[in-house]
């Protein structure tokens, strides 16, 4: 959570001269985001979300997410929606970084989700899924399978550092996945990365989607697998089986699983929890001294990932026979 | 600027009960704000601030600011209204922290000043000192003439490490801003810290004036010397008569200055570049390692102060004679 770009007011009129919705009443950088900047921009037209792209985001990718999510709003997902300028153009520079306004969603993220909330959100993540289906763009997802070899090898010499045998209990799993990961799933745009703080709500009803800026194109049971990792489990890491089973009806409520999705959902869950437990790792071995954002454990993805290992069947995660 | 306490929304959600303000639609912490930590909140009722005040606000002063707030709001001058409680209370407790709800101001606090933000700035500070004549209650200036030798003698041993004979100076200035002293000036409530950044502008006109936890009951030229300090010079330590010419007739436009306010100007602005070269100096002597504020330079107000040493007379900060 931070600002690490400072605008100066004589750029943000400049650049807010090239989109018609109105004149400022008021700016304030929030913190909130690890990725990027934004502000809270209200002028004369609504209320905005100024977002300047730090960069972990690659700038090639952001027409993709632009686009993604004005495909999506205009399906009628809550989700922003990118304000095009005077050209239409949703992308723009400020302070000498790529930068979008897009409306501002009210809704608050729940910190501790529950069973109703993993019902609602799985309904939610549904909808996007079929929301996104005519969607032309695709981007490959650049943190799968086959990401997961280089990324652990950046961390394997430190691994055990972080807990004993890490780097043997990885290099397995490692192996199992790239034997077992499935192929030919149905395939579309997936958020990948819908954690709790990415999903606004309003009371019990989801109000918005938000930071697209790990969308891509890959298997679409691979959200729910990455859902059911980040909702479902309590924090002393068991699984909440009435939660999983909440969201599991949720989504199947708006789109039926294929048996081979079903199938799928352990080695998918094995595959999302390496996933973050990788990208964990590496930021948690090369914090930066002074780091203001505190790294994320690695090892409440080990642990999801050790319990992944023992599910045989998508029953255990509480769908329905 | 930093959100210092996270808030859970459990311990939200039963603060916002015992107030009358509708339901969230959203909060977000807002990267704004030295002293405390601010909420940007959007309920069913409105737009507010949600303060959680830390440790550099005394406890004991709260009630003192936020019935301010709410006088000068009631008289109408542009600054956020504290809003009460289902009890009319306007002070709570939230997160282990004291708590306020206060209305959301639009407007932007300008960088670099003009002359034209200069002149409204001088004008909204006379109306906020005739608004707080009949406020009733006072709080003397915990940082004026008897507070800053014991703020000296906490950096000067090592006030020479910041500035060359920085010492020497500063002991002599105190020697002679205790004699030279004014006494008797029109007193009355003050902000104390009226700088840019708790100024907001809509265009040309000053739209709010914000963040009243430094306001006491001292001379009211004091507060415009202030002003002066903060408004009137440049990057370059230049002081910029037309931006002083400006504000002074701005301030007298809505209350004249008595013939020894005229006379005390030059040693009020001797003395308010005093007080925060002293308490920067003190902050720049003890950032704690890993600090996230950068502490502001002591130094800019150690040449502000030699400016106003061969000052003799306020026509030269731009009083119309």
């Amino acid at each position: 959570m931070a600002v690490y770009t400072e605008v100066p007011d004589e750029e943000l009129s400049a650049f807010l001269a090239t989109y018609d919705i109105g004149t400022v009443l008021s700016y304030k950088g929030i913190a909130e985001g690890v990725e990027n900047t934004n502000y809270f921009l209200h002028t004369t037209g609504g209320t905005y979300i100024l977002t300047l792209y730090e960069k972990r985001v690659r700038e090639a990718d952001l027409p993709f997410f632009l686009a993604l999510m004005q495909h999506l709003a205009r399906k009628g997902l809550n989700c922003p929606l990118p304000v095009g300028n005077r050209q239409g153009e949703p992308l723009g520079r400020l302070a000498g970084r790529p930068a979008a306004i897009i409306t501002f969603l009210d809704g608050i993220a729940v910190r501790r989700p529950s069973a109703q909330h993993c019902a609602a959100l799985g309904a939610a993540l549904a909808r996007l899924h079929l929301a996104g289906e005519d969607f032309p763009m695709a981007r490959p997802n650049s943190l799968s399978l086959d990401a997961w070899a280089p990324l652990f090898a950046q961390a394997e010499a430190q691994a055990d550092t972080v807990s004993d045998r890490l780097a043997e209990r990885t290099r397995r799993e490692l192996d199992h996945l790239a034997g077992a990961w499935p192929q030919g799933l149905p395939t579309g745009v997936i958020h990948a990365d819908l954690f709790t703080d990415n999903v606004f709500f309003i009371g019990p009803e989801v109000s918005g989607l938000i930071d697209f800026y790990f969308a891509c194109t890959d298997a679409l049971a691979y959200d729910l697998a990455i859902c059911l990792n980040a909702w479902c489990f309590e924090t002393d890491g068991s699984f909440n089986l009435t939660k999983g089973r909440a969201m599991l009806a949720g989504y199947q409520s708006v789109r039926r699983l294929s048996p081979d999705e079903v199938e799928a959902l352990p080695v998918l869950c094995r595959g999302s929890a390496m996933r973050f437990m990788l990208t964990r790792l590496v930021d948690w071995l090369n914090v930066p001294p002074g780091a203001l954002v505190k790294p994320k454990d690695p090892l409440e993805y080990d642990r999801k990932l050790n319990f992944h290992k023992h599910v045989r069947h998508a029953r255990e995660y509480g769908l329905d026979a």
